[in-house]
Protein backbone atom coordinates (compact mmCIF):
# COMPACT_ATOMS: atom_id res chain seq x y z
CA UNK A 1 0.00 0.00 0.00
CA UNK A 2 2.48 2.70 1.13
CA UNK A 3 4.82 1.42 -2.10
CA UNK A 4 1.69 2.16 -4.37
CA UNK A 5 1.64 5.77 -2.95
CA UNK A 6 5.07 6.53 -3.84
CA UNK A 7 5.35 5.04 -6.73
CA UNK A 8 2.18 7.35 -7.20
CA UNK A 9 4.47 10.74 -5.89
CA UNK A 10 7.69 9.32 -8.20
CA UNK A 11 5.89 9.08 -10.78
CA UNK A 12 4.15 12.17 -10.62
CA UNK A 13 7.57 13.90 -10.10
CA UNK A 14 8.93 12.35 -13.36
CA UNK A 15 5.79 14.05 -15.18
CA UNK A 16 6.68 17.55 -13.32
CA UNK A 17 10.36 17.56 -14.54
CA UNK A 18 9.38 16.41 -18.18
CA UNK A 19 6.86 19.40 -18.08
CA UNK A 20 9.71 21.68 -16.88
CA UNK A 21 11.92 20.44 -19.61
CA UNK A 22 9.31 21.27 -22.28
CA UNK A 23 8.29 24.44 -20.38
CA UNK A 24 12.54 25.45 -20.27
CA UNK A 25 13.03 24.74 -24.42
CA UNK A 26 10.32 26.72 -25.21
CA UNK A 27 11.47 29.63 -23.31
CA UNK A 28 15.33 29.10 -24.43
CA UNK A 29 16.55 28.97 -21.23
CA UNK A 30 19.24 26.71 -19.87
CA UNK A 31 18.36 25.62 -16.50
CA UNK A 32 21.10 24.93 -13.72
CA UNK A 33 20.26 23.26 -10.70
CA UNK A 34 22.84 24.10 -7.93
CA UNK A 35 23.11 21.43 -5.25
CA UNK A 36 25.43 21.49 -1.89
CA UNK A 37 25.38 20.97 1.93
CA UNK A 38 24.54 24.33 3.32
CA UNK A 39 27.34 26.85 3.11
CA UNK A 40 29.33 24.98 0.63
CA UNK A 41 29.51 28.54 -1.14
CA UNK A 42 26.37 27.73 -4.13
CA UNK A 43 25.54 32.09 -3.24
CA UNK A 44 29.22 32.79 -3.41
CA UNK A 45 29.80 31.09 -6.67
CA UNK A 46 26.25 32.82 -8.41
CA UNK A 47 27.45 36.18 -7.03
CA UNK A 48 30.94 35.82 -8.88
CA UNK A 49 29.06 34.43 -11.70
CA UNK A 50 26.72 37.17 -12.38
CA UNK A 51 29.65 39.88 -11.59
CA UNK A 52 31.87 37.59 -13.96
CA UNK A 53 29.22 37.76 -17.08
CA UNK A 54 28.15 41.41 -16.61
CA UNK A 55 25.43 41.24 -19.56
CA UNK A 56 27.16 39.03 -21.71
CA UNK A 57 24.07 36.59 -20.71
CA UNK A 58 21.04 37.00 -19.42
CA UNK A 59 20.89 35.32 -15.98
CA UNK A 60 17.82 34.79 -13.24
CA UNK A 61 17.74 32.89 -10.14
CA UNK A 62 15.17 30.72 -8.56
CA UNK A 63 16.33 30.94 -5.06
CA UNK A 64 15.30 27.90 -2.89
CA UNK A 65 15.24 28.40 1.07
CA UNK A 66 13.59 26.82 4.34
CA UNK A 67 13.08 29.96 5.61
CA UNK A 68 14.50 33.51 4.72
CA UNK A 69 15.47 35.42 1.59
CA UNK A 70 18.71 36.13 2.74
CA UNK A 71 20.05 34.16 -0.62
CA UNK A 72 17.85 36.02 -2.83
CA UNK A 73 18.85 39.50 -1.55
CA UNK A 74 22.61 39.11 -2.48
CA UNK A 75 21.67 38.42 -5.45
CA UNK A 76 19.22 40.65 -6.79
CA UNK A 77 22.25 43.16 -5.91
CA UNK A 78 22.94 42.65 -9.57
CA UNK A 79 20.37 43.83 -11.07
CA UNK A 80 18.82 40.48 -12.30
CA UNK A 81 15.54 38.97 -11.32
CA UNK A 82 15.00 36.44 -8.73
CA UNK A 83 11.73 34.63 -7.34
CA UNK A 84 11.94 33.04 -4.10
CA UNK A 85 10.71 29.43 -2.60
CA UNK A 86 10.59 29.16 1.13
CA UNK A 87 9.69 25.56 1.60
CA UNK A 88 9.06 26.96 5.22
CA UNK A 89 5.41 26.84 5.48
CA UNK A 90 4.89 23.56 3.83
CA UNK A 91 6.58 21.59 6.83
CA UNK A 92 9.86 22.72 6.24
CA UNK A 93 10.70 20.68 3.00
CA UNK A 94 14.70 19.75 2.46
CA UNK A 95 14.57 20.05 -1.06
CA UNK A 96 12.89 21.96 -4.18
CA UNK A 97 10.06 20.00 -6.59
CA UNK A 98 9.58 20.69 -10.12
CA UNK A 99 6.47 22.05 -9.91
CA UNK A 100 7.45 24.98 -7.27
CA UNK A 101 10.54 25.62 -9.05
CA UNK A 102 8.27 26.09 -12.62
CA UNK A 103 5.79 28.24 -10.08
CA UNK A 104 8.74 29.88 -9.11
CA UNK A 105 10.55 30.48 -12.55
CA UNK A 106 6.48 31.80 -14.26
CA UNK A 107 6.74 34.76 -11.79
CA UNK A 108 9.96 35.82 -14.07
CA UNK A 109 10.30 37.39 -17.70
CA UNK A 110 12.24 34.74 -18.99
CA UNK A 111 12.35 36.19 -22.58
CA UNK A 112 15.67 38.42 -21.67
CA UNK A 113 17.06 35.10 -19.51
CA UNK A 114 19.44 32.71 -21.10
CA UNK A 115 20.87 30.70 -18.00
CA UNK A 116 18.22 30.46 -15.27
CA UNK A 117 20.01 28.95 -12.07
CA UNK A 118 17.94 27.33 -9.48
CA UNK A 119 19.80 26.96 -5.92
CA UNK A 120 18.71 24.68 -3.86
CA UNK A 121 17.85 23.77 -0.25
CA UNK A 122 21.43 23.47 1.61
CA UNK A 123 21.25 19.71 1.50
CA UNK A 124 23.19 16.87 0.43
CA UNK A 125 20.74 14.41 0.31
CA UNK A 126 17.50 14.84 0.05
CA UNK A 127 17.71 17.37 -3.47
CA UNK A 128 19.45 14.43 -5.18
CA UNK A 129 15.79 12.68 -5.10
CA UNK A 130 13.85 14.65 -7.11
CA UNK A 131 14.09 15.80 -10.81
CA UNK A 132 13.62 19.35 -11.86
CA UNK A 133 13.98 18.73 -15.40
CA UNK A 134 16.59 21.59 -15.64
CA UNK A 135 19.32 20.85 -18.28
CA UNK A 136 22.80 20.43 -15.64
CA UNK A 137 22.77 19.05 -12.56
CA UNK A 138 25.51 20.68 -10.20
CA UNK A 139 26.97 19.72 -7.01
CA UNK A 140 29.16 22.15 -4.75
CA UNK A 141 31.29 20.43 -2.36
CA UNK A 142 34.20 22.66 -0.43
CA UNK A 143 37.30 21.38 0.76
CA UNK A 144 36.70 22.27 4.22
CA UNK A 145 33.87 19.09 4.24
CA UNK A 146 36.09 16.52 4.08
CA UNK A 147 37.38 14.04 0.96
CA UNK A 148 35.01 11.39 1.94
CA UNK A 149 32.20 12.52 0.96
CA UNK A 150 31.71 11.05 -2.50
CA UNK A 151 31.43 8.14 -0.53
CA UNK A 152 28.83 8.96 2.05
CA UNK A 153 26.75 10.61 0.04
CA UNK A 154 26.74 8.80 -3.28
CA UNK A 155 22.95 9.59 -4.72
CA UNK A 156 23.96 12.91 -5.02
CA UNK A 157 27.33 12.65 -7.05
CA UNK A 158 25.55 10.16 -9.30
CA UNK A 159 22.92 12.72 -10.04
CA UNK A 160 25.09 15.84 -10.95
CA UNK A 161 26.61 16.84 -14.37
CA UNK A 162 29.47 18.73 -12.82
CA UNK A 163 30.70 18.63 -9.55
CA UNK A 164 32.59 21.88 -8.10
CA UNK A 165 35.18 21.74 -5.58
CA UNK A 166 34.34 24.94 -3.56
CA UNK A 167 37.07 27.52 -1.57
CA UNK A 168 40.27 25.67 -3.14
CA UNK A 169 41.96 29.34 -1.34
CA UNK A 170 41.58 27.67 1.90
CA UNK A 171 43.40 24.68 0.79
CA UNK A 172 46.79 25.99 3.02
CA UNK A 173 45.15 25.94 6.06
CA UNK A 174 43.71 22.40 5.52
CA UNK A 175 45.41 18.92 5.73
CA UNK A 176 43.31 18.00 2.43
CA UNK A 177 43.94 15.28 0.10
CA UNK A 178 42.70 16.31 -3.18
CA UNK A 179 43.83 13.86 -5.29
CA UNK A 180 41.74 11.08 -2.41
CA UNK A 181 38.67 13.73 -3.27
CA UNK A 182 38.99 13.62 -6.88
CA UNK A 183 39.61 9.19 -6.61
CA UNK A 184 36.21 9.20 -4.07
CA UNK A 185 34.85 11.44 -6.82
CA UNK A 186 35.67 9.10 -10.09
CA UNK A 187 34.11 6.22 -7.65
CA UNK A 188 30.82 7.79 -7.36
CA UNK A 189 30.85 8.63 -11.06
CA UNK A 190 33.60 7.60 -13.42
CA UNK A 191 31.86 10.50 -15.94
CA UNK A 192 31.67 13.63 -13.50
CA UNK A 193 33.75 15.87 -13.84
CA UNK A 194 35.08 18.34 -11.46
CA UNK A 195 36.31 21.59 -10.85
CA UNK A 196 38.13 23.60 -8.75
CA UNK A 197 37.51 26.52 -7.73
CA UNK A 198 37.33 29.63 -5.33
CA UNK A 199 34.55 32.02 -5.71
CA UNK A 200 36.95 34.55 -3.36
CA UNK A 201 39.74 34.29 -5.32
CA UNK A 202 38.04 33.62 -8.68
CA UNK A 203 40.50 31.15 -9.53
CA UNK A 204 38.77 28.34 -11.87
CA UNK A 205 35.63 30.39 -12.16
CA UNK A 206 36.39 31.28 -15.86
CA UNK A 207 36.66 27.57 -16.98
CA UNK A 208 33.39 27.29 -14.91
CA UNK A 209 32.36 30.34 -17.01
CA UNK A 210 33.06 28.29 -20.49
CA UNK A 211 30.93 25.88 -19.14
CA UNK A 212 28.25 27.97 -18.61
CA UNK A 213 28.83 29.36 -22.29
CA UNK A 214 28.81 25.97 -23.73
CA UNK A 215 25.67 24.83 -22.05
CA UNK A 216 23.66 27.69 -23.11
CA UNK A 217 24.97 27.42 -27.19
CA UNK A 218 24.40 24.02 -26.54
CA UNK A 219 20.75 24.71 -25.38
CA UNK A 220 19.97 27.28 -28.52
CA UNK A 221 21.23 25.10 -30.74
CA UNK A 222 19.04 22.12 -29.78
CA UNK A 223 15.75 24.61 -29.49
CA UNK A 224 16.80 25.35 -32.98
CA UNK B 1 -6.27 11.04 4.10
CA UNK B 2 -2.31 11.89 3.56
CA UNK B 3 -2.43 14.08 6.69
CA UNK B 4 -3.97 11.28 8.76
CA UNK B 5 -0.82 9.31 7.75
CA UNK B 6 1.51 11.86 8.67
CA UNK B 7 0.26 12.26 11.77
CA UNK B 8 -0.18 8.63 12.59
CA UNK B 9 3.74 7.97 11.11
CA UNK B 10 4.56 10.99 13.81
CA UNK B 11 2.91 9.70 16.55
CA UNK B 12 4.91 6.22 16.20
CA UNK B 13 8.20 8.42 15.72
CA UNK B 14 7.08 10.37 19.32
CA UNK B 15 6.18 6.13 20.86
CA UNK B 16 9.50 5.28 19.39
CA UNK B 17 11.42 7.98 21.45
CA UNK B 18 9.87 7.30 24.79
CA UNK B 19 10.88 3.69 24.61
CA UNK B 20 14.43 5.03 23.87
CA UNK B 21 14.11 7.18 26.68
CA UNK B 22 13.05 4.46 29.47
CA UNK B 23 15.98 1.86 27.29
CA UNK B 24 18.55 4.74 28.10
CA UNK B 25 17.42 4.81 31.60
CA UNK B 26 17.39 1.28 32.39
CA UNK B 27 20.96 0.85 30.76
CA UNK B 28 21.82 4.15 32.72
CA UNK B 29 23.38 5.28 29.99
CA UNK B 30 23.33 9.59 28.76
CA UNK B 31 22.60 9.44 25.27
CA UNK B 32 23.75 12.39 22.94
CA UNK B 33 22.53 13.30 19.48
CA UNK B 34 25.28 14.75 17.24
CA UNK B 35 23.64 16.31 13.91
CA UNK B 36 25.38 18.79 11.82
CA UNK B 37 25.69 19.52 7.74
CA UNK B 38 28.07 17.00 6.43
CA UNK B 39 31.81 17.69 7.18
CA UNK B 40 31.14 20.25 10.12
CA UNK B 41 33.49 17.93 12.66
CA UNK B 42 30.83 15.35 14.11
CA UNK B 43 33.59 12.63 13.53
CA UNK B 44 36.49 15.05 14.11
CA UNK B 45 34.67 16.26 17.95
CA UNK B 46 34.35 12.82 18.81
CA UNK B 47 38.08 11.43 17.95
CA UNK B 48 39.33 14.78 19.92
CA UNK B 49 36.65 13.68 22.97
CA UNK B 50 37.13 10.15 23.30
CA UNK B 51 41.16 10.78 23.22
CA UNK B 52 40.78 13.54 26.13
CA UNK B 53 37.91 11.26 28.19
CA UNK B 54 40.59 8.38 28.10
CA UNK B 55 38.97 5.63 30.58
CA UNK B 56 37.60 8.50 32.43
CA UNK B 57 34.08 8.02 31.15
CA UNK B 58 33.22 4.60 29.24
CA UNK B 59 31.53 6.10 25.43
CA UNK B 60 30.42 4.10 22.70
CA UNK B 61 29.10 5.59 19.45
CA UNK B 62 26.00 4.74 16.99
CA UNK B 63 27.02 5.94 13.85
CA UNK B 64 24.86 6.79 10.93
CA UNK B 65 25.39 7.04 7.25
CA UNK B 66 24.16 6.70 4.46
CA UNK B 67 27.03 4.16 3.14
CA UNK B 68 30.13 3.56 4.47
CA UNK B 69 31.92 2.81 7.69
CA UNK B 70 34.30 5.02 7.64
CA UNK B 71 33.53 7.25 10.43
CA UNK B 72 33.10 3.95 12.74
CA UNK B 73 36.32 2.73 11.75
CA UNK B 74 37.64 6.38 12.64
CA UNK B 75 36.18 5.85 16.09
CA UNK B 76 36.90 2.22 16.78
CA UNK B 77 40.55 2.90 16.61
CA UNK B 78 39.96 4.41 20.30
CA UNK B 79 38.95 0.60 21.70
CA UNK B 80 35.28 1.56 21.94
CA UNK B 81 32.22 -0.24 20.98
CA UNK B 82 30.77 1.48 17.52
CA UNK B 83 27.36 0.03 16.14
CA UNK B 84 26.62 1.18 12.27
CA UNK B 85 23.42 2.02 10.97
CA UNK B 86 23.49 2.20 7.20
CA UNK B 87 20.31 3.74 5.67
CA UNK B 88 21.49 3.40 2.53
CA UNK B 89 19.94 0.00 1.83
CA UNK B 90 16.16 1.81 2.92
CA UNK B 91 16.33 4.63 0.64
CA UNK B 92 19.13 6.26 1.23
CA UNK B 93 17.49 7.72 4.18
CA UNK B 94 18.69 11.24 5.13
CA UNK B 95 18.06 10.98 9.04
CA UNK B 96 17.68 8.07 12.20
CA UNK B 97 15.08 7.24 13.30
CA UNK B 98 14.46 5.89 17.03
CA UNK B 99 13.89 2.52 16.43
CA UNK B 100 17.22 2.01 14.42
CA UNK B 101 19.21 3.77 16.88
CA UNK B 102 17.75 1.38 19.63
CA UNK B 103 18.15 -1.68 17.91
CA UNK B 104 22.06 -0.39 16.82
CA UNK B 105 22.34 0.35 20.97
CA UNK B 106 20.67 -3.00 21.48
CA UNK B 107 23.91 -4.64 19.76
CA UNK B 108 26.51 -3.23 22.41
CA UNK B 109 27.39 -4.25 25.72
CA UNK B 110 25.78 -1.22 27.56
CA UNK B 111 26.99 -1.89 30.66
CA UNK B 112 30.36 -0.53 30.51
CA UNK B 113 29.10 2.73 28.84
CA UNK B 114 28.44 6.01 30.63
CA UNK B 115 28.06 7.94 27.00
CA UNK B 116 26.62 6.55 24.02
CA UNK B 117 27.10 9.30 21.08
CA UNK B 118 24.53 9.15 18.14
CA UNK B 119 26.28 10.54 15.02
CA UNK B 120 23.01 10.78 13.00
CA UNK B 121 23.66 11.33 9.16
CA UNK B 122 25.09 14.64 7.89
CA UNK B 123 22.50 16.73 7.17
CA UNK B 124 21.03 20.32 8.56
CA UNK B 125 17.10 19.67 7.87
CA UNK B 126 15.58 16.06 8.52
CA UNK B 127 17.57 14.75 11.60
CA UNK B 128 15.94 17.55 13.55
CA UNK B 129 12.45 16.05 12.79
CA UNK B 130 13.41 12.78 14.64
CA UNK B 131 12.91 12.82 17.88
CA UNK B 132 15.72 9.75 19.09
CA UNK B 133 14.62 10.28 22.89
CA UNK B 134 18.18 10.83 24.24
CA UNK B 135 19.06 12.91 27.03
CA UNK B 136 20.57 16.11 24.48
CA UNK B 137 20.63 16.84 21.05
CA UNK B 138 23.63 18.85 19.48
CA UNK B 139 24.37 20.87 16.66
CA UNK B 140 27.66 21.46 14.90
CA UNK B 141 27.92 24.52 12.31
CA UNK B 142 31.67 24.89 11.63
CA UNK B 143 32.77 28.51 10.96
CA UNK B 144 33.31 27.78 7.09
CA UNK B 145 29.60 27.40 6.53
CA UNK B 146 28.70 31.31 7.04
CA UNK B 147 26.98 33.35 9.55
CA UNK B 148 23.08 32.93 8.43
CA UNK B 149 22.59 28.95 8.97
CA UNK B 150 20.62 29.66 12.51
CA UNK B 151 18.04 31.74 10.55
CA UNK B 152 18.09 29.63 7.03
CA UNK B 153 17.61 26.21 9.26
CA UNK B 154 15.64 27.17 12.28
CA UNK B 155 14.27 24.15 13.12
CA UNK B 156 17.38 22.33 13.85
CA UNK B 157 18.43 25.29 15.95
CA UNK B 158 15.44 25.10 18.15
CA UNK B 159 15.35 20.97 18.67
CA UNK B 160 19.14 21.63 20.08
CA UNK B 161 20.10 21.38 23.59
CA UNK B 162 23.92 22.83 22.35
CA UNK B 163 25.45 24.43 19.58
CA UNK B 164 29.07 23.38 18.60
CA UNK B 165 30.96 25.92 17.11
CA UNK B 166 33.32 24.10 14.95
CA UNK B 167 36.69 24.65 13.29
CA UNK B 168 37.42 27.67 15.08
CA UNK B 169 41.33 27.25 13.56
CA UNK B 170 40.02 28.20 10.41
CA UNK B 171 38.96 31.81 11.54
CA UNK B 172 42.55 33.51 10.71
CA UNK B 173 41.61 32.42 6.78
CA UNK B 174 38.34 33.62 6.86
CA UNK B 175 35.98 36.79 6.32
CA UNK B 176 33.84 35.47 9.48
CA UNK B 177 31.34 37.61 11.99
CA UNK B 178 31.31 35.58 15.19
CA UNK B 179 29.18 38.26 16.90
CA UNK B 180 26.76 38.17 13.84
CA UNK B 181 26.56 33.88 14.00
CA UNK B 182 26.37 34.52 18.11
CA UNK B 183 23.14 36.48 17.13
CA UNK B 184 21.70 34.55 14.81
CA UNK B 185 21.81 31.23 17.49
CA UNK B 186 19.77 33.54 19.81
CA UNK B 187 17.43 34.76 17.61
CA UNK B 188 16.59 31.07 16.40
CA UNK B 189 16.58 29.73 20.18
CA UNK B 190 17.01 32.43 22.90
CA UNK B 191 18.33 29.43 25.54
CA UNK B 192 20.85 27.38 23.27
CA UNK B 193 24.21 27.48 24.75
CA UNK B 194 27.39 28.12 21.96
CA UNK B 195 30.58 26.49 22.49
CA UNK B 196 33.02 27.55 20.06
CA UNK B 197 36.00 24.73 19.60
CA UNK B 198 38.73 23.65 17.41
CA UNK B 199 38.92 19.69 17.48
CA UNK B 200 42.30 20.57 15.36
CA UNK B 201 44.05 22.30 18.29
CA UNK B 202 42.15 21.49 20.96
CA UNK B 203 40.83 24.85 21.96
CA UNK B 204 37.40 25.23 23.56
CA UNK B 205 37.50 21.32 23.91
CA UNK B 206 37.79 21.56 27.86
CA UNK B 207 33.99 23.18 28.39
CA UNK B 208 32.75 20.58 25.86
CA UNK B 209 34.16 17.47 27.97
CA UNK B 210 32.73 19.65 31.52
CA UNK B 211 29.50 19.39 29.89
CA UNK B 212 29.34 16.27 29.22
CA UNK B 213 30.67 15.27 32.57
CA UNK B 214 27.89 17.25 33.68
CA UNK B 215 25.36 15.13 31.50
CA UNK B 216 26.95 11.53 32.73
CA UNK B 217 26.23 12.68 36.66
CA UNK B 218 23.03 14.39 36.19
CA UNK B 219 22.07 11.26 34.32
CA UNK B 220 23.06 9.04 37.03
CA UNK B 221 21.58 11.25 39.62
CA UNK B 222 18.26 11.11 37.80
CA UNK B 223 18.23 7.38 37.88
CA UNK B 224 19.44 6.46 41.23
Amino acid sequence: MEIKVLKKLMAAQEADAEINRKFFSDMNVAAVNMMSSPGSGKTALLEKTLEALGGELGAAVVEGDILTTLDAERLARFGIQTAQINTGPFGGDCHLEAAWVRSAAEQLDLSLVDLLFVENVGNLVCPAEFNLGVDANVVLISVTEGEDKPAKYPIMFRSCDLCVVSKIDLLPALDFDMELLERNIRAANPGLRAMKMSAKTGEGVGEWLDWLRGLSASKKRKIK
